[in-house]
């Protein structure tokens, strides 16, 4: 099976990593001709071409792509899908944001498109799903989808370090961007989360849709409040099959700390899938990184090699109603105003716990109160 | 895809539950033609046969044997193989016990033998093995693999019950069989290390070879003695690659509470591998239970259906030796006797913490010791 590889940074150097040097009966029959990078500064190979139709030649069976970013990925996708070429991918923004485009795209070429990489990096929960569809419904699915933020609020929960601090210390460890905003306010999740649903229950989620609170704003005495109770802060993605439609959402939410979720640590991811037969499976590892982001892709590509049913199937009749998704929030700003009528109970001047709401009025609440520094999170009690 | 199944208890009869009446695409594909029961009295359906030669017809395609027991399924898997009948099993103690004989005999007629339901039930760990072996090296694997022994340490933990009553109500929920002896004595986790450890490393490891320690004797005051430590008792199995042999061994642990595994509640199995690219993986899930282990069974033939790549190899060149696995332990006792030259520390007059000692020693000390009450496990000092 032929390869065209464009990008060739973290993901794509650990692919070319283990297709070139890793000698397995399956690796073996993969073999990368072409390599898309920038520009002549980027070669270190006779396989490197600077043109994306240099890379997309005849004999190519499957372009993977590992750039990241948004515009030029999805104009080289759609191109190589045109061109007939199977198309494995790690990029998450790109998918989400245009799902129904590119799945649609490679059905009219009669080719696949692939994505495992993009959602839990290391855990193969995009396969997990595949798998367990065959033969049973799932319900829904909850976990950590995010290991920058699972690191920070890891970290200042063990360690009692400020959110800024924590930041600071993922930059420098290369868990976090230099624009951290992906990450620490929930889109990096929401993307996730609206490939998680499309693949579990063949919807065509639109980004928007899916309310985010991110965990921005988090300071000790929120982290010290979980701790007062017995839970943990995480933050949270979760999808839920109501009859016909579906409730997807990301959240902080304190995790009661019996709960195996609450004590997934340091970069670590953890997704859960409930289904009518199965039961419970969780999946936990590493969602990001070098060589198990570029194991998922090399695993893709094997899935094409060996012929695996990887169809997509994106019907938009199935939409997000979150509308009757309800929690007790637990509030921290100087501005609580708008709260007065939804207080259960004041555990502080500038602290309370809501009664129980429906996401999309705290999310309103949220927006509409002037307090930059608030924090809000689902919580049990 | 015809299929003839054979034994219609708790698995047989959600096999036959899913594949009736549950239509998937892959579903659809399946038929099952002939149910081998005992006799007459067990006979609800007009498929049922009470003679193996009956259920062995010709345009049977998977013979799928859910009866239990050792020396008749051991006869008709082998019959059917010889009738070139593909062999789906949820029978680990069969498996374990006639690896090799099994994986040859089904070589030799040219079909797959596959067994996912027999290792941690409703947890996909065989296939996520398969898969993630395609393309990496799995150095060593851990983990909680028998739900009846969780059930009782976990229960022991939360609620201070004895072993004895947790155990009588493990029977009452059907978690445990009336002769618990293969849950508590660690031979179901010994079945269960010996096909991981042969699917992961291509060997046919003997089942006598795997140091096994229970957990029968465990007392409150054990239990008690992790809860000082912040550490949770644990009923492990693991297997290392070390060089051309394996070390396989199955012992109750001293989990560190920040571990994971510690959290692993109820019934559930937890278990992990560590491998070159992927890095660490978990799956955690239902062990056992009616529909989570008849989902792995139609699993396994919807690998059959799909012509997955499921041949195993029994290289019998690497084998088992835990000469060199080292551990300090905790070991209780009325009769410390021929511990007096390892005791790193003295608990109290009947408990003490050894220094590190290699397994086939401890193993070795315990048999020697005449005391029917002695508990031993694991402990990181």
């Amino acid at each position: 099976m032929k390869i065209a590889l464009l990008g060739h940074g973290v993901v794509g150097g650990g692919v070319s990593n283990i297709i070139d040097k890793h000698e397995t009966k399956f690796t073996k029959q993969l073999e990368i001709v072409k390599i898309l990078v920038k520009d002549a500064s980027e070669a270190t190979d006779d396989r490197m071409v600077f043109n994306i139709d240099d890379a997309l030649i005849d004999d190519i069976d499957v372009v993977v792509e590992c750039m990241g970013g948004l515009d030029i990925p999805f104009e080289y996708i759609s191109k190589a899908l045109k061109a007939k070429k199977h198309i494995v991918t790690s990029n998450k923004k790109v998918m989400a944001t245009y799902y129904d485009e590119l799945v649609s795209l490679a059905k009219e070429n009669n080719v696949s498109i692939v994505f495992e990489a993009s959602v839990g990096g290391g855990i193969p929960v995009m396969s997990n799903i595949r798998h367990t569809k065959k033969i049973d419904d799932i319900y829904d699915f909850q976990g950590i989808f995010n290991g920058t933020t699972n690191y920070i609020l890891d970290k200042m929960f063990k360690e009692g370090d400020s959110f800024e601090d924590v930041l600071k210390e993922a930059q420098q460890l290369g868990y976090a961007e230099k624009d951290p905003s992906d990450d620490i306010d929930g889109h990096d999740v929401r993307y996730k989360c609206c490939l998680s649903g499309n693949m579990i229950w063949d919807t065509s989620l639109k980004l928007n849709d899916i309310t985010t609170l991110g965990v921005r704003t988090v300071t000790q005495r929120d982290i010290y409040f979980g701790k007062r109770h017995q839970a943990t802060l995480k933050l949270i993605g979760r999808g839920i099959k109501k009859g016909d439609s579906v409730q997807v959402l990301v959240q902080p939410e304190y995790i009661n700390n019996y709960d195996t979720l609450a004590h997934v640590h340091t970069n670590l991811n953890c997704i859960e899938l409930n289904s009518e037969y199965l039961g419970s499976a969780s999946y936990i590892g590493q969602g990001a990184g070098k060589l198990a982001t570029a194991h998922a892709v090399v695993q893709d590509i094997i899935s094409l090699l060996t012929n695996e049913d990887v169809s997509l199937v994106n019907k938009s009749s199935v939409s997000i109603d979150n509308s009757e998704f309800m929690s007790n929030y637990y509030v921290r700003s100087k501005n609580l105003e708008l709260f007065q009528d939804v207080i259960y109970k004041e555990i502080d001047s500038d602290v309370i716990i809501t009664k129980p709401l429906n996401i999309l009025k705290i999310k309103e609440l949220v927006d509409k109160t002037d307090d930059s520094l608030m924090f809000v999170a689902g919580v049990s009690i």
